[in-house]
């Protein structure tokens, strides 16, 4: 952490800002310059409230030359973190596919598309059950009734299950479920975090419309620092000036979360676009660019599905998709370099 | 609402949608171009779920022409909501301080602040007793005591209290508050908008950080569709590309706000900018611009804040931009043209 | 499109409207509804300035619902534009490497990175004399000679070459380079655009840092309204919130501009990232997703780059990334559904 | 300049890097922690590249510290910069009134324009002959014609002139127009910009859509940096998220600008928002926040305005903001803290 002064910061007030730092045993190095001097800190400065410190007037700003998370930060856990549900495996070097309606709508619906979509490699069930939509207006999802039928499916399949979580009052509902997602608009509920970060089932966490990286791991962070290690990020689409598509994919947090975390990154390509025909083109750029996973919304009638329709695949096109996802990420592991 | 056809839609498929539409008691119109063909929709579709329409592959896209909110809007409900709460009023001309700590530390402290901001004008107290940090090793608030400390402070004063609820489990504990505040971070928690829709107490809801007018006014929209009228809206500043200041302060919010909606409209210059020598100047631009509010962190020790001490003012300089700004605004009612 | 009229718009003014339209010979239909009346427009309203409209105080909001771009537009064009220079092509289902330094330095930097990519498999040499720089203190390119020093690498390498024209003034320079580059920062320097408008050369237009996909295409429709159809579109990365890579880049812009558009769509992963090691997850992104080409930044000393440092790849990792960019394509379009 | 190492640097690389930083004159100091090390560059580095540091395979990340722009900045240059057109002043104190129509149309309308302006208190004069349109096919102004007309208005009222220059073939044009207008879209048109700074005349320049005060700044760099020191800052709003307006006015810009830079800072209301009734809002928010100037568009008759008519005002409606925006700059200045 650097701390510049005011060029007419008082030395009297300088003095007790580095007694008060030297008292929390952080080591300091100094630089006076012309115009600005600076009081640098070494060591581990995650601690540190960056605001108590900008928050003096001989302070001209702070800036923060380490990382902030420490739990889900790469340099302090080097291997990958690989995650068990089921038969599923989620990390390591596998691509898992997780695929399912938006919205839970009755037993032959959520069954249907549970046998269709395992026949077609995915390993984990989707199916929300509790929707937060904008609209009070519109459907909010079947709640408990929609778990027990997600439930029916996975009995019926085998298959682990994953649903949104939107309030901790829900979450005695989810004992049986298998993974619990936080959704995009709750990357930041910070309560829930906590909560979810007390129990020991993994936890799918969506980013935030226009959230940044940073944000997002101190999100993981909120809940590895409960003790529950098993965070899945999930990258579903970043809010920008386009308007023809939904969301707009952010293929570079594969990369780039791959060097700063340990973490699973699985990219949801139906949010991202919100357009059926886009799902294909961005599942081959997720899988080359070397995501661990795909989140994908299938439903047998999509013309009537009671939510996100427009996004949903018909199984027949997710056959295909689920097939050459496979295929692709087989071929970019055995022919490319990497 | 305009539907769009693709140019290759088959005529049985466009037939259903129109028995479909017409089966909900809308009324239509068609017009047939060379490149494109269209259906209007006529009445109040606010009920209409969009996204049941853009699931068809026969529609090319869906425009919606009406706002889709019917209790905020000032269409609907010509005259300004005016609230009271205690002696206080918001909305209807005239000009609500609201002022106090970013979060509540202990009794002397809550207590001289409510003293000193009442002295300068203010007739709401602020505080906040559960905090929403982005990282979780910073301060989170003092919880249930830090809301009786505000209490003690309400009781040494007179004045309403205004604090963060940042869940429903919480709602218990804010039984004496006088208006709940809404974060930005939980701008679309939509089971908290929900419950607290149920209650009857003044609900001041800020802006999420990147969210629309249309958003907000949905996200107040659940609110009153739950039979709560009492919503207070609060521009807060949105994420912009710019880096010297916190957030970027939306002060086109306030006239544009004012012909969609009914509900007052108050600015928080403080989290707007962060920084607290740019607290004067932009609540001068938010009186000149028409807001029915101010809500301003003050602080009787800023240096040494449990959190946000960058942006709040000390006592002294809040004295002298209350007095300003109530100046300003008797003099922008008197003499300026409306 | 589609006129919203206020509520309280006057009959006479709405028939001058009327008039007015329809003495342009477009045809009209009329919609009136409880809270609001509505007129359509049918036909080509392409030429139509929708600012004389919405400036009429009886027009509450217009809405356009065909696309303003003509030349630029699939509708009228369905097949792939395809552009030839040299050995090279561009468009219709190949993949074209172009590949080079950010700036000229010198005869024997541009020749001998100009014969390390023609060997690892790039049909195009890019290289940048004049450089448009943030700072007016940075490295401004060397101008004239670098475009000298470019010809000699061609004529050393057969290879057709691409660089970057900043201004009108600097066009005469230009003659024997093959392929223009409009960068983004001019994306909308419309006078820029009319000239080589005026052109007969193939221009590659990169979107502006914060431009939408409609108004990039407006930009491309100046150039091709002035006669020149041979228009290459380069997405290098947008600006958003995240600031761990310099630009995000966004991968969807390739399967939604193939809709829009017929005209080709390269990805400069270079500088969407700004990050040397992710240009390799980034190309294979831009591949499987269905880009016609990839602009990458070679250079044989990315140490001493006089600029672009950071993202330049060396020449042994650009033999690597050519041939698995190469292997990815021919992969995609044989073994996957397309 | 904090110069990051990657916790596996080679010694012998550093000391290359300390090497060729202390041969160029620079203070170095030196910090070593655990998990990385930093080196630090004490004095003036506004002319170091950070690129070619960033390039570095040894260095993890470079934070500037200093600011990158000299001649604008205000730490170096204290005083305000106060320039004189005609009778005009800007900056200093003076709230400068400066409208006119969007773009110039003919002979009666820029005389009438310009005398109703003048008469309600505006002392320089508005008008556009080269015009930037997003559409190739709407009105792209009347060119040196419209000059000529300006010029016309120039003789017959007295006021100086102020209009964009979209090209330096278009300079001999602006011999004597006494403004020189850099529109948003050439913000970063670094050729023009480098010709307005040879010349002597003042440069109004105006924020880039998407710029950063620090971009915008080192545009303004350019120029002065050239030789011509009369450089007019215009805020006329930033792309955000939100359409119901045009843009949204950053009016923390008045303020922040205030302090990092010592040129004169006006706005543009009229851009800003897009809309005509929001004009006078702004207005007053901008006199309130301290803005040394406002630009408003005013038209004789806006409904047939060849462009944005939609924001013009009518010069009724201008004789009311520009009485209103003087008295509350006097108030504000006689009466309220500063």
């Amino acid at each position: 952490m650097i701390i510049k002064l005011r060029s007419n910061a008082e030395q009297a007030q300088v003095e007790q800002l580095i007694n008060w730092l030297e008292g929390q045993g952080i080591q300091l190095y100094f630089s006076e310059g012309d115009t600005y001097s600076i009081i640098g800190l070494v060591g581990d400065t995650s601690r540190v409230d960056i605001e108590l410190i900008e928050a003096l007037e001989i302070v001209e700003s702070v800036t923060r030359i380490q990382e902030p998370f420490k739990n889900a930060n790469r340099k302090f856990h080097p291997d990958d973190t690989v995650i068990h549900v089921g038969d599923a495996t989620i990390g390591g070097g596998t691509l898992t596919l997780i695929a399912g309606p938006c919205s839970v709508e009755n037993e032959a619906q959520i069954t249907e598309v549970a046998q269709r979509v395992k026949a077609a490699g995915a390993t984990i069930l989707r199916g929300g059950a509790f929707k937060p939509r904008t609209s009070p207006y519109s459907f909010q999802g079947m709640g408990a009734e929609g778990i027990d039928l997600l439930l029916k499916a996975k009995a019926a399949t085998g298959l682990p299950i994953i649903s949104e979580v939107m309030d901790i009052s829900q979450l005695p509902l989810f004992a049986d479920v298998d993974i619990l997602q936080i959704g995009a608009r709750n990357m930041q509920n910070f309560n829930l975090l906590k909560e979810v970060g007390k129990m020991d089932k993994p936890v799918l966490l969506k980013r935030g419309l226009c959230a940044t990286y940073e944000e997002w791991l101190m999100s993981a962070e909120y809940i590895m620092a409960g003790g529950n290690k098993n965070v899945i990020l999930c990258e579903r689409g970043i809010r920008t000036f386009e308007t023809k598509t939904r969301n707009t994919l952010d293929i570079s947090a594969v990369p780039m979360l791959r060097e700063l975390t340990h973490l699973p990154i699985v990219i949801d390509p139906s949010h991202a676009a919100g357009i059926r025909r886009m799902v294909r083109p961005l599942s081959m750029a997720a899988v080359a660019a070397g995501a661990d996973g795909l989140m994908i919304e299938v439903h047998n009638d999509p013309e009537r599905a009671k939510c996100d329709g427009p996004q949903c695949l018909r199984p027949d096109t997710f056959d295909e998709v689920a097939a050459d996802a496979l295929k692709l990420h087989d071929f970019c592991k055995k022919e490319l370099h990497q």
